[in-house]
């Protein structure tokens, strides 16, 4: 995969800084993403329009500068960090040997995403550095449109969370239902926790590291963030969440269906149908030029029409459509474009997830997930899961 | 777990500071640590004397209300976000907000980790409100001591970690041996590849995630952060370094055994041999009041009297023992106390790696990693694992 930088360049050029820099570990992917190279604990990098360097410490300058896409690959040792430390201590030396480094790189100023930390950036800053933090994340948008190579990435992931899915929904359908719980063939209940380990075996299986998994049966499923735990419940539905990221790439997939093995209340059953329409109209939505606020507009449309209350209309609302339609996928299981209020303009090459949802605290509720890619003329869609409550 | 957090009320006191800031995700376990909650999109949080907030998205507002350890939890809808948002942008709303809760829990400043994200810092300073690094990383240090509680998560991650790393060597040592790399029952190479797997499966069986594993072979060993890939060679050290975390407690464990199946060279044991002596003289200097740095010390005076080369040394060096002893072990897999050069004192409750290690570029490497907690004489050792290369 090789990035296209030239808005980077832009960016720098409009608002005459030298460079773009980051200092972070391979969780942030902005980082991972312009240097080609990530590590478990914090290093420095900066993205120049002439050049890329990454400052590590000995124990990472081999696989540094094996993977680093950078020009110069330094390391502690070579800015005599361990004297500079007795000199001035930890901190301070790590930021004179970062000026230094910065400055053997022709950088005086630097753009930096708003997570960058504060005690490097006030420390350069003390140093004669510029440190002007990006509100526009540049390189944020940039990686919300992706290479061919990069949706292929994506749908590996996907190709690997269709098939936990399908493990999930063995499980739940399969299940016995005893007083109310589904129970295993070997007489346990059957729970949230089993049923999130067989996914998370499968996904294993396929390459595929996990953050979490969501399985919330019952009125756990009413908290859209709750995992579920403990015995899952008959003729209640349990939404299964699941957002595996591909070992190799690092890139995510992300797929929600709803199971019920039983008969589910009319209101759960009316919950889903209208989730499902809504859902429908999102998808219609999905072309290049409408706004991810548009297409979370075409849901919150259905809702309302419905009369489900949603956090778009009351914003203190606990029951009804309670989150955003949906939102970027990539290196991140959350990323630009954002698919909700203020959402940007869709561009072929997003890779967004449409993923509405009902809510009852006390009772439960249903979500249907699918991940599309914006196309030159609509979407093309990632997911190959049937959709299906009972 | 009910930390102790007087540490923290003298640092702000010292400092003439209201409070201790976050605005972070669950990737921060100082967050977690003092707020009791974590969510996978960044909120803000503020420790005071008196009481501690948590401001969070309508999605999170339900769960943060009942695991959160805080007096006052907020949600963006109590501040008008979205009126605010329409008229001053995401960005400025977005401080405005968190200026406004911290004006309700009468914060005029605050101190924050290094880590505070730049953006947040700069546009709560614009608001009026002082934003303070904090160099001496208080909230790390308070964590580095564990109470009971917590010695006993490790403990548990500890148990799993030793029936992954058992299953790792079945794998290792039962292999066959062909044409110089290991052999599966079913006649396919034996690869790091697939040990990873049966270990982090292993590991999910038991309650655990994981971040990566490291069984890495022959030349590629000698990088000591190579995860290691493809055919696992015979006669050659393999080095198994398995880091889980337990899902419910979300602490840490870290165990590292090296393994050969086939017969070594005289260099590999000797390797072995003196990272092994290194590995018992750190533990012989275990003890409260001793530092990091003299434990780091002992393993670098036997691999010098043996002429082996150090980072610490010749901080240049690409052979020999290139990394530190060990480091701290809890919410985070590497955290204080240090026990390299500049580490603290040691003091009871400091669960701490002792981690030496031997490598040589284009050959490969061993390294032997136990998990102890410094008592209040000496040091119990949380490992229950064999050391034995061949």
């Amino acid at each position: 995969m090789d990035p296209d930088f030239s808005r980077l360049d832009e960016y720098l050029d409009e608002n005459g800084l030298d460079g773009y820099a980051f200092h972070d570990d391979d969780s942030n992917s902005n980082l991972y993403y312009v240097a080609g190279f990530g590590a478990p604990d914090p290093f420095f990098a900066v993205y120049t329009p002439e050049q890329t360097g990454v400052l590590v410490s000995s124990l990472e300058y081999g696989r540094a500068s094996k993977e680093a896409r950078a020009d110069v690959v330094a390391r502690h040792s070579d800015y005599d960090f361990q004297a500079k430390r007795e000199e001035y201590g930890p901190q301070a030396a790590k930021y004179r040997m970062v000026a230094e480094f910065l400055d053997d790189l022709g950088c005086e100023s630097v753009a930096v995403g708003d997570e960058f930390p504060v005690g490097t950036a006030d420390g350069l800053r003390e140093q004669g550095i510029t440190v002007d933090p990006d509100p526009d994340n540049v390189v944020q948008d940039i990686r919300a449109t992706k290479t061919e190579a990069e949706i292929e990435h994506v749908r590996e992931a996907q190709r690997a969370n269709e098939a936990a899915m399908a493990r999930a929904e063995e499980l739940i359908r399969g299940a016995d239902r005893e007083d109310g719980v589904l129970v295993r063939e070997d007489g346990e209940p059957l729970t949230s926790e089993y049923v999130q380990q067989e996914i998370e075996i499968e996904l294993l299986r396929h390459g595929c590291a996990l953050d979490d998994t969501i399985v919330a049966g019952g009125p756990q499923a009413a908290d859209a963030h709750e995992r579920g735990s403990g015995p899952l419940p008959a003729d209640d539905p349990v939404i299964v969440d699941i957002f595996p990221r591909n070992k190799d790439s690092k890139y995510h997939s992300d797929m929600t269906r709803t199971f019920v093995n039983g008969d589910p209340s009319d209101a759960h059953r009316e919950r889903y149908e209208v989730t499902r329409e809504a859902f429908e109209a999102a998808l219609d939505a999905v072309e290049p030029g409408t706004t991810g606020e548009e297409v979370n507009q075409a849901v919150v449309d259905v809702f309302e029409a419905h009369g489900y209350p949603t956090i778009f209309t009351d914003p203190s609302a606990e029951s009804g459509f309670i989150h955003s339609t949906g939102h970027g996928v990539g290196l991140d299981v959350h990323e630009m474009p954002s698919v909700s209020h203020g959402g940007e303009e869709l561009q072929p090459g997003h890779v967004i997830t449409i993923e509405p949802g009902l809510y009852e605290p006390g009772e439960g509720g249903v979500r249907i997930e699918d991940i599309v890619v914006v196309t030159e003329d609509g979407y093309e869609n990632l997911t190959d899961y049937e959709i299906s409550l009972t």
